[in-house]
């Protein structure tokens, strides 16, 4: 540690999607990069425990059972029985290992420096790296890239901080076997035949949706009565009745009290869990996911060293170059908060490396965010809510489409699902879509090209789409707000101007 | 007979999807309607024997074959050997009758009146119908909407022709069981082991693929050497790489010049059939398709009669309305040929009807028309290849993304697809989109969005995508194209105007 340490022009804290995008980025201009990330696994939440295990689980909970096949085929392809966990995070492994041996791959090519460990600042130029020895790493096959163990410390010119978030853990529950967070979740040994699930918010709502799919049983407690309100309420509403017909259970405006393990019935066994709730009720159930918020991943950086600014919530207060306070740091992806998307925390991350090296074409997060809900069914999001038109105070008309007018929803069994598009009065400029239903989160980029190409109704209603397939709703539900404009607000197709 | 035939504003002969938008427009509109279809199963082609069956069976074939699964869920998930083909089809008639039955409402919604029947033209403005017996009927079921028995004359203002097309059946095929063309393969029994293909067009390669995905071997015969010329180049050469790689061998530059069925080598079981190809090559195959082309459904209308002009193959001519020479007559869909798409006829029939009753407000088949074929890897496309933007001498720059480096590709185990995007120099307006993969043809819709609204690759940049999405590989291939015309034509990032 006598020696002086090696100088980059770019040191990434965090080697999730923020990290990584940060890292080729600055790779991509010529830079000299060194990456810190204290997992062993590159990805981050985004690829290891969030992100892509959650939708690769949901893949083939939703083969493996069956729900897209069943009275489809004439053949039965419901759940098997002798179906082991083992087998269900089977894909899921060779997923998250082969993005990870991709992302190991992208940097050396790119000849960035890795550092396994855990990163503090020593001044505003100067972070220290206590690496991680190998015999902890948590997989072991991935500690081959570690380096050896012991402390050192590298300056950077610019630092970019992307360290993500952790679930929030209340004290109440005892965490463990049988008792998890949306981090350890995967850890799992059996399916359980019951699981309760607090906090209905995105993670919440998609693991108890591909649980039940699964067969398991679920409880889905929330203080709220609204699922996800940031939906469209419409939607919202829709959701709730699929996912009670797929057997989930809500318990709404609940929240836990107590969580009790019950002694096993056979010694030896894994014992049960009793959770109490604010109404008084208990729910007795073999496993418990508590899914009740994030926060951001800065305790251990020493920030108050450098004198970078903390926000609510400990979240890093940025500008819309993703700049601190201190401006050769910047910081991107959850660990400055909302909204906290493997997509926007990429972008994120482009933007403040291109701003550190004067290359800054675009600023801030985009300001149309799609969002896609991987429950089941799926949902898409892009653009205005018919709420928030209304606050507003946006004449708009809306028009629908369901899968069940379609061919191919009908040839991929989704009868419920439907599409929804919100235009502007008297344009019909497209201000919204929102989606129910199979292939949702990337259907609903279609409409996202239009409302960032102000397009709207007549682009649809003129163009034709592939037969049979989803976007061919777009066509159908453009038509029908057309049919809609001209019965409640006197505007005739031949005058619609977008 | 001897009444005055009954008068509507419009008549239009074929129920396929052409007729019925024709139908459903001009209900919209508040006219009066008579549609005389010779099938008792409305939908035409497109629900029955064309475009959705095929993809009702392909997405039947590819779930129970376990193509999407195999190596992906740790569980057998590979053919069924019990299955039967009874069990393939049954998805297939689900769906079929589920359309037929949603179009029968339609049409009954819109006090459409329906005549099943051959049409022919009696003056230019009467139609003479010889309705068909309900025993004769295709569907016993759907035979109760079927009028009496008998001859009757009605009179249109205004008459639609679309009647479709039919497949060429060349003489030297021994049509019956055993030997078949796309309009009756379903009719097929048991589930071939080896099977010959003849023409490999859209049809011939769709059913290729998903005999091949049903565990058939597949021989597939062209007299060409390319695969769809009209697809990019490079899409058509990784198309059959794949295709090869799913057991399909093919013949190139072959004719068909024989096809002769063997005696059965049991007595009572179906014999084989020996194809003698022009190279002089035998294959002897359990089953036979022939697709080699398609032609207009015009002979028994009695045009001569009326004066309506027929152009070469059959095809009626019109104009950029829909209208024939005579002015009150218009033909639309298969009937008056390319390009002959579902998606294409539909708009076609609502763009006539429109401008039939003065309120047109397009004209034309859309200019920008995306196509999607249904192989196992699917393809969409829209736009120019780069053959078309060479031969234009327009300057362009491609950008690619590969579905093994898009967590969503990884996801569902499609690791040879890829999108590539061709943008014009030197503002990066994007010019086509060419994909090859899975949901390929509802992916490209987001490419026929950006094309239409005259965007580029800029916009793709600036924005987020869900995660983990295929609409997410625009962004990258979108960026890839921007380095790739910083390095070859020396535009930098930032000057890129679209």
């Amino acid at each position: 540690m006598s020696h002086e340490p090696k100088t980059y022009d770019l040191i990434v804290i965090g080697g999730g999607p923020a990290g990584l995008n940060g890292v080729t980025t600055a790779c991509i201009l010529g830079k000299s990069v060194a990456l810190v990330d204290r997992h062993h696994e590159l990805g981050g939440a985004g690829a290891n425990t969030g992100t892509v295990p959650s939708k690769t689980l949901r893949e083939t909970a939703v083969a493996l059972s069956g729900l897209r096949s069943r009275d489809l085929y004439g053949v039965d392809l419901s759940i098997r029985r002798e179906a082991t966990v083992s087998d269900f995070l089977r894909h899921e492994r060779t997923v998250k290992s082969g993005l990870n041996a991709m992302f190991a791959q992208q940097l050396d090519a790119f000849h960035a420096e890795v550092f396994f460990g855990d990163a503090s600042f020593v001044d505003p130029h100067t972070v220290h790296v206590r690496t991680i020895p190998k015999s902890q790493a948590q997989d072991q096959h991935k500690a081959d890239a570690a380096r050896d163990n012991g402390e050192l410390s590298i300056r950077g010119e610019n630092i970019l901080i992307a360290t993500g978030s952790s679930p929030v853990r209340p004290a109440m529950f005892p965490y463990g076997p049988g008792v998890y967070d949306s981090d350890t979740l995967l850890d799992l040994v059996n399916l359980p035949r019951t699981m309760a699930v607090v906090g209905a918010g995105t993670i919440g709502s998609e693991y108890a949706c591909t649980f039940a799919a699964l067969g398991t049983k679920v409880y889905l407690i929330d203080s709220r009565d609204v699922l996800m309100s940031f939906l469209d309420s419409e939607i919202s509403r829709a959701l709730v009745t699929e996912m009670e017909r797929n057997g989930i259970v809500f318990h709404w405006k609940e929240r836990a009290v107590s969580c009790t393990m019950n002694e096993p019935a056979v010694p030896g066994n894994p014992g049960q869990f009793t959770l109490k709730l604010s109404s008084g009720q208990e729910l007795t159930v073999d496993e418990v996911l508590v899914s009740v918020g994030r926060h951001s991943n800065t305790e251990s950086l020493n920030l108050p060293a450098v004198g970078v600014r903390i926000g609510g919530h400990g979240l890093i207060s940025v500008d819309s170059s993703f700049q601190t306070n201190v401006p050769h740091i910047y910081a991107a992806g959850d660990v400055i908060g909302f909204p906290a998307l493997a997509s926007t925390s990429m972008e994120q991350a482009r933007r403040a490396v291109r701003h550190a090296f004067g290359m800054g074409v675009y600023t801030g997060t985009p300001q149309l965010l799609p969002h896609g809900i991987w429950t089941i069914p799926e949902i898409g999001m892009v653009g205005e809510t018919e709420d928030s038109l209304k606050a507003k105070g946006i004449a708009y008309v809306a028009g629908r489409a369901s899968y069940a007018d379609n061919a191919r929803g009908r040839i991929c069994g989704d009868t419920h699902g439907f599409l929804k598009l919100l235009f502007r009065l008297p344009d019909l400029e497209l201000l919204g879509a929102h989606i129910m239903g199979e292939q949702a989160t990337d259907v609903v980029h279609i409409g996202m090209m239009a409302i960032l190409a102000q397009a709207g109704a007549r682009m649809f209603d003129e163009t034709c789409f592939n037969l049979p397939t989803l976007g061919a709703l777009y066509k159908m539900a453009a038509f029908d707000a057309m049919l809609n404009a001209e019965r409640t607000a006197g505007i005739p197709a031949a005058h619609v101007l977008k």
